[in-house]
């Protein structure tokens, strides 16, 4: 176990300088542990070193991004081959057509890409795409589901038991967030599928868009069920409302993606995190005839995009390199760890007799302190001592050598083992016992 | 000169390819060339090369980004040394302290650092800060100001005369634009404070913020004046609102960025482009009070923020580098190469006896096919024929062996020579001399 917290750590000494030149000391609020976060020196595989020379496995893989670990030695030898001739061009680069070729080749549903930079981005123009080509203003998303920084996509992100009401309300996430925003913004409960199709009809007029992540993973990556699925489908169909999957994360979730493993067959897609090999690149993609807002061959675009960075040949060539890392093969393999790590994780619950239990698919695994039936945002939003709970559980983990997202979830990449996955259940269960003791 | 266009030539073949992939065969707006664009095999410091072996000076340095030109060999050292450490991870590292210090440091008003990843991502945390901090959903900007994709900051980015009015209208950018996008944004005409203060005093109650760039770059960089500078301080101190420097672009206007040339404070700060050396780094920076809403210390953050590849290190490292070699010695160097790429220019156009001007300011230069004076988006608009003879004079600047943006524009950087832009005078002035024998 290394000595954290430790306030003569150069971690302590970072984050003290740090609170003088960054508002509460972080740049991500997910990077943080009470009292102070411990600061990477170096990654390579399943491990992170910190500045203070512990080894920790990590299994946040920053949030679904490094499908194949830290510093993978075939993306590190082609980026380094590509940076001695440039990072960035306001000119196209052959990348930019294969990366789109290799795309619309494995999802069915890419006929066109548009790249950006980030998932918050994508989902931005997948959001005013929507618009563009319906020429309507209403988003439907659901309860609790994350989209990134978005104004409109985060409504009802972390709404709660005082503000949700009966039917989902749209609830702002940043105050002074305009109220047309939130006018605009109708809020679905996920996985009821009932519920759901009476509020997007009694919206249908004004909807351009439907925004959904198969698999959210705010709320323990609980898949989307097959009824919801067919009236996603058939809503979308009947209003004319462009079907938006979300697969920044859940793309991970299939060689051909979450929502071909679910039956979606959206309109557009957001992709983002493993696309880029560790770099940012990020993309829309979708139907061509959704797409075709994009395009100048018309005239001024109905949806003009453009981006500094977009399809810059850093991150194409470092997601070109990972995708054709990731076989068909890489997938059963990942599918067969994510298994393994929630099983051994609920066995691990049960072995320290603390109430518990896992949940996720694929190669994703979520936590919670609860054993109450998780079945969307509601059921899975977590009560004070949960939460407080949870973030016990995790800064314990930290010091049985194990990073986990302080939410409690993990993501698998092709460098975790076995061996990774027994380590941080056996951790798992001597934290809860050490943790049921102090209680 | 090189045979272009060429439709045997690789570049024509890949975009035949792109068409059938990206939504009018490309990824950024202003990479197309008619009838295609050329793809970049490399960059090193002032030039390109093609996929076809041709070389071209570069003046646009991916649109004010690329400081040091292509590849600059100290940048890409750095970054080769720390790939083999990871690229990304859900744990902060010692850069994010250091880069934030280093710009503390250096720009007066950053007392306080928020990354992000790109200039959209850093105005829409920007506007969403200044809501936050100030509990008011209105914007002001600037009418054809430009400052990235959220759709706040692109009203009335391109109103034209059928549209924008007496007083400037908000003019939605994309189709479908929610009504209350529109409603919330308040278009101010540059360098007429008169005007600009009469409207932003009848908003003061609702607003939350005023958006400027000292130099707007779609209107010819011409700087913000002295008395506006006055009226804005003015304003924003009476009435609360925040004020918002975008210098996403302008910061390369001195050492100690373009909005203290022209003695603007700002309250806020979004900076990208030349601060991650060739990679998306991006922040909102700015005076500590109100970045406090960033910050979780109070409990839970009035405005969260996060992102996959914020503060990520191979941007940060790139960035230190890019930005220790920017020395007070490098701004003077970019001013006199700035002054004398305007000059001869101008004798270009005078040599021609083709009407044109010259505009911009430090290291950035716009062309225009008009005598008439310039002085904000309304006089800059340019007609017709004045588009068509710039994207004339464009397409023979590339046949020539030099890329400007497709509007006029160019962005000199440190590896720029003065027989740079002696070549880029005299083809310029040959460039005319064609195309005015051709029309």
């Amino acid at each position: 176990m290394s000595e954290w917290p430790d306030p003569s750590s150069h971690s302590a000494e970072l984050y003290a300088r740090a609170k003088r030149v960054l508002p509460g000391g972080v740049s991500r609020l997910l990077t943080y542990n009470a009292p102070y976060p411990f600061y990477v020196r170096s990654g390579a595989g399943s491990r992170v070193t910190d500045v203070d020379g512990t080894v920790r496995v990590d299994h946040v893989n920053n949030f679904a991004s490094l499908i194949h670990g830290h510093a993978h030695p075939e993306i590190v030898a082609a980026v380094t081959d590509a940076l001695g001739r440039g990072t960035a061009f306001a000119l196209p680069t052959a990348l930019e057509v294969e990366m789109a070729e290799l795309l619309a080749e494995r999802y069915e549903t890419f006929e066109r890409v548009r790249y950006c930079n980030t998932g918050t981005e994508a989902v931005m123009l997948a959001i005013k795409a929507a618009r563009a080509a319906t020429g309507r203003p209403k988003i439907a998303k659901f309860e609790g589901g994350y989209h990134g920084m978005y104004d409109y996509a985060e409504v009802s992100l972390d709404s709660n038991p005082d503000t949700w009401g009966n039917d989902p309300r749209s609830v702002p996430y940043a105050r002074g967030t305009p109220q047309g925003v939130t006018e605009d913004v109708v809020t679905l409960p996920f996985n009821h599928p009932e519920a759901a199709e009476r509020i997007l009809r009694a919206h249908a007029e004004g909807l351009a868009g439907i925004l959904v992540d198969v698999a959210p993973s705010y709320f323990g990556m609980i898949p989307i069920s097959a009824p919801m699925v067919e009236m996603l489908h058939r809503v979308a169909d009947e209003t004319g409302a462009v079907l938006i999957a979300d697969e920044v994360i859940s793309l991970r979730l299939g060689y051909r993606g979450g929502a071909a493993r679910f039956g979606l067959r959206p309109q557009l897609t957001t992709a983002a995190k493993l696309i880029g090999g560790g770099f940012p690149v990020a993309c829309v993609a979708g139907r061509a005839e959704v797409m075709e807002v994009f395009s100048h061959e018309g005239g001024r675009p109905a949806l003009p995009s453009s981006g500094t960075f977009t399809a810059n040949p850093i991150g194409l060539t470092a997601g070109l390199t990972a995708m054709r890392l990731l076989t068909e093969e890489s997938f059963e393999r990942l599918e067969t760890l994510g298994t393994l790590a929630r099983s051994l994780l609920t066995e691990a619950f049960a072995a320290a007799g603390v109430p518990g239990q896992v949940t996720g698919v694929g190669s994703m695994f979520s936590l919670h302190m609860t054993t109450r039936p998780i079945v969307d945002h509601r059921s899975a939003y977590p009560r004070p001592e949960e939460t407080a709970a949870m973030r016990a559980l995790q800064g314990e983990l930290l010091r049985r050598g194990h990073v986990i997202a302080p939410k409690g979830s993990g993501f698998i990449s092709t460098a975790t083992s076995e061996a990774d996955l027994e380590s941080l259940a056996e951790a798992t269960s001597g934290a809860l016992r050490t943790l049921a003791l102090a209680a």
